[in-house]
């Protein structure tokens, strides 16, 4: 952002059941940091056709989409990108000249993470929810073949192995794998299971990676345990730097470095 | 506008065809120095439903309406303010809920820069577009009489007199007033007549109060001529700057002072 909007200036928002500042201050931080012309707000909205119509007339660059927008947006755009194709969820929206195209940066970040990863890795996915399905589609486009999903819901976690060609299991409990991948609430900070673990210390033991998608706090009690066995850790707090520098790319045709995406993603947060 | 927007920034817009830089900075001045958590940014749109369904849905505080959209807004709000109504044109819309109301600043500005003025004036305006209605129906409610409208253009001038009870005459050489208003463009910054006088020397004489809605220059060649005659003179300038600060008011509620509205307008066209 320069220090005070023009007709010049390029708007993104966000869409979101209940706005929080971390994309709005992220997104603003690297806009003054990079010298960009642009503005980030976040909005909420009780009509959604209205407001992507509105992102269409009014030319706003791009639009954040967050719960409970995800999968409503999909037949008000013009374009979905395979990214959000292949979970049927959207989190971003890029405006090309009244064109809409809608993006999943989340998927994009945690394909990206997974890169490294050796393929011929078991894996064992806690969680059947909306981020769980980035997940298994991105182990999944990325070669695995050795994947379980453990969900209690048998109807969400049958649902979600079986549309990726994996294998379902009520519970992960005395299941080994190489990498271990929470998608569950399990360590979320204010939630109900804040201080508990999302797998054993056996399984931390035997695995060579873990990756909690958790990412408040950025050191949950899996990562902290994970450090503890020296295991190597994908932990939520880079997805979600991932994902919303994959955004900003989108928005800006920028990208910023990771130092400079670190610095934004502490400013975000403070 | 504090130093970063936040979630509970609030967005005013502008819609018009061809945006300017004026109104952008004139707001956005007044919200940091007064420290109102409040962003403005100008828009253009192809689609003026949708633009306003926007509007509404992104909970947008505030819009600036410019040509030529100040008439296709009417049906799309919820609530016409008398000061649009009288002249069936709006410049500005306020959001409160998802309830858009519209109002039209400009007449506002105009009647009150002709409280001062004595009812009882015979008054001669040149000029029958869009802000001659405002004018003219400023100058009934106000409770003048002896009004004459003078236009080239018999269709919209007559329409505009008879309109308001007023007499119309294709010209207004050789009138004499004790208020004269220019309407038109003559005078105006870059036009084809930016060099002449809207009224002659002697109708300058033989009036009291010159006004002249032209805004850029701020001292016209009928303001300078008034100046030299010494005669009371309303200028453009003063339009505009009222308006935007009535507009202002509409959308957060605080009122600048005279002071403050003059850096501001001084700042918006630097």
């Amino acid at each position: 952002m320069i220090s005070m909007p023009d007709r010049d200036t390029d708007l993104c928002i966000s869409l979101s059941g209940r706005p929080s500042n971390i994309g709005t201050r992220f997104h603003n931080f690297l806009y003054r940091e990079l010298g960009l012309n642009y503005l980030y707000k976040a909005f909420t909205t009780t009509d959604l056709p209205a407001a992507v119509a509105g992102i269409r007339a009014l030319g706003i660059r791009g639009c954040g989409v967050s719960m409970p927008y995800k999968e409503d947006v999909i037949p008000l755009v013009d374009r979905i990108d395979q990214s959000a194709a292949v979970i049927d969820a959207v989190n971003t929206i890029v405006n090309d000249d009244g064109v809409l195209s809608a993006y999943n940066t989340d998927y994009v970040a945690v394909r990206s993470l997974l890169e490294p990863v050796d393929t011929g890795s078991r894996v064992l996915v806690r969680g059947s929810g909306g981020m769980a399905k980035a997940v298994v589609a991105a182990l999944r486009d990325e070669g695995f073949t050795d994947v379980t999903v453990a969900a209690r819901n048998a109807g969400t976690g049958l649902a979600l192995a079986d549309r990726y060609g994996f294998t379902w299991r009520p519970s992960g409990e005395g299941e080994t794998a190489d990498m271990l991948i929470n998608v569950t609430p399990v360590g979320m900070s204010g939630g109900a299971e804040e201080h508990e673990l999302a797998f054993t210390e056996q399984q931390i033991r035997d695995a060579q990676t873990v990756f909690d998608v958790v990412a408040m706090p950025v050191r949950t009690p899996l990562i902290d345990s994970a450090i503890a066995a020296e295991r190597t850790v994908i932990t939520g707090a880079q997805v979600v730097a991932l994902q919303a520098a994959e955004q900003f790319a989108l928005y800006t045709g920028v990208r910023p470095s990771h130092g400079l995406i670190a610095r934004a993603s502490e400013f975000s947060r403070a």
